[in-house]
């Protein structure tokens, strides 16, 4: 299960950061570290702060977007402060730990951390299915970037041991639901623009944020990969009706 | 309660470690920092890991021994990795932020954490009623030193508002007991070497580890403030008996 659980750091600042994060997640036997486009990297600050965890950083994988990174995972939770706001699911660390641990049984996972400043960027919030925050005293609730991912992954490696000695318990609550990864959602999206495109409902001269806010709810919704399909039957069946009517169009304007 | 929590820092090396250690406390709601001998404090690099926690670690209480730092506390928790050899009552992190949240209802607590690379010596692991481990991966289980703290203040945190939210369960679990503190286990203590000493059971020439021992032993038993002068009581009657021998022994001589 811990293999199927990956965390992402977008655009860090500090190096140290990284590995400071490598050895949190090796503490805590999550070895797949992946990063977007950090801003000073490979260097050997890196490699210091992770002390027994250099392997973790010499590992790591680079992408330059989000996307590239979640394109396999099945599961993406984004973390940030508490926000009441934003319309995704929101659970607190003890509930991520849990549900990680139940979906990584099936998938590959996503822990998505935002800048050291800035967070997490909307469009990047958007591409997430769930939410998690640390509980954190009002006083002072910003953690610094390792000690937020050495939280969560505790959390997560706790959910597992609790998992292990329960077996029983868990797998009876264990779904048997299986989701579309990342990429099947985007070629989803495309499929989805192309034919609201088609039938006119978008216009490419005002493409407005209905795709966003489409994205936005399906991406919550969370649809499992048989409900993806039956969308995309729908998607289909339109664009056979937008092709023929098109044809007929063209027909009568011959006439 | 929080503010009836102290963490003590033993001898740290890198002054970085004790900024995101105040860091980490703050973020948590717990204040109250004690710094035994660190290497290299005051230094700015302890301000600049603090960020937005800079108040705690100017407040930060420096004391030479470990003995200063706990003098007023009457519950006092080591921290290190797991560890079957020793003979205190061992905890894992979560049951000891429970712990934590239902002892600093009625009295000063502290969280004793190790240098760096050692963790902590014999004679401050003796000093302590009870130790905790965090639970980590064994592949490589050593976490980062304001890692551990935050993971432990954390949880004591998420205690403090899992408490917040069932004030009555709480209460009819808290219990009503009183505890003495350090101090005054530590009078204790010497008024038992003194007795011991006049009854000739240690021989001043013969040190040996008896008291240390004993200490161990009492330490571990914790004694509630009621029976603290149950024995002090019998401390003081040994005493007088000892007292009378002697003087009767001296008019025999006399004679």
């Amino acid at each position: 299960m811990l293999s199927n659980i990956r965390v992402i750091l977008i655009n860090t600042f500090h190096p140290g950061n990284i590995g400071s994060t490598a050895r949190a997640m090796k503490n805590m036997g999550i070895r797949n570290l992946y990063l977007v486009d950090p801003q000073d990297f490979p260097n050997e600050q890196a490699l210091t702060m992770a002390a027994g965890a250099k392997d973790i950083v010499e590992q790591a994988v680079i992408t330059s977007t989000l996307a590239e990174a979640i394109a396999d995972c099945s599961f993406v939770i984004g973390t940030s402060a508490r926000d009441r706001t934003h319309s995704l699911p929101q659970m607190n660390a003890r509930e991520c730990g849990e549900r990680v641990i139940t979906e990584s049984q099936s998938h590959p996972v996503a822990l998505v951390f935002g800048r050291e400043t800035m967070g997490l960027h909307n469009d990047e919030i958007q591409q997430c299915n769930a939410h998690t925050y640390i509980s954190a005293h009002p006083d002072y609730p910003v953690l610094n970037l390792a000690a937020a991912v050495q939280t969560i992954c505790y959390e997560i490696y706790m959910a597992h041991q609790i998992q292990a000695e329960q077996p029983y318990k868990s797998n009876s609550n264990q779904k048997e639901k299986t989701y579309p990864n990342t990429q099947q959602m985007e070629y989803f999206y495309q499929h989805l623009e192309t034919t609201l495109r088609n039938i006119g409902f978008l216009i490419k001269q005002h493409p407005g944020n209905t795709m966003l806010k489409l994205k936005r709810l399906f991406n919550r919704a969370r649809p499992e990969r048989q409900e993806l399909s039956i969308l995309r039957g729908v998607l289909s069946t339109i664009d056979k009706l937008a092709e023929s009517t098109k044809k007929e169009s063209t027909k009568k304007e011959e006439h």
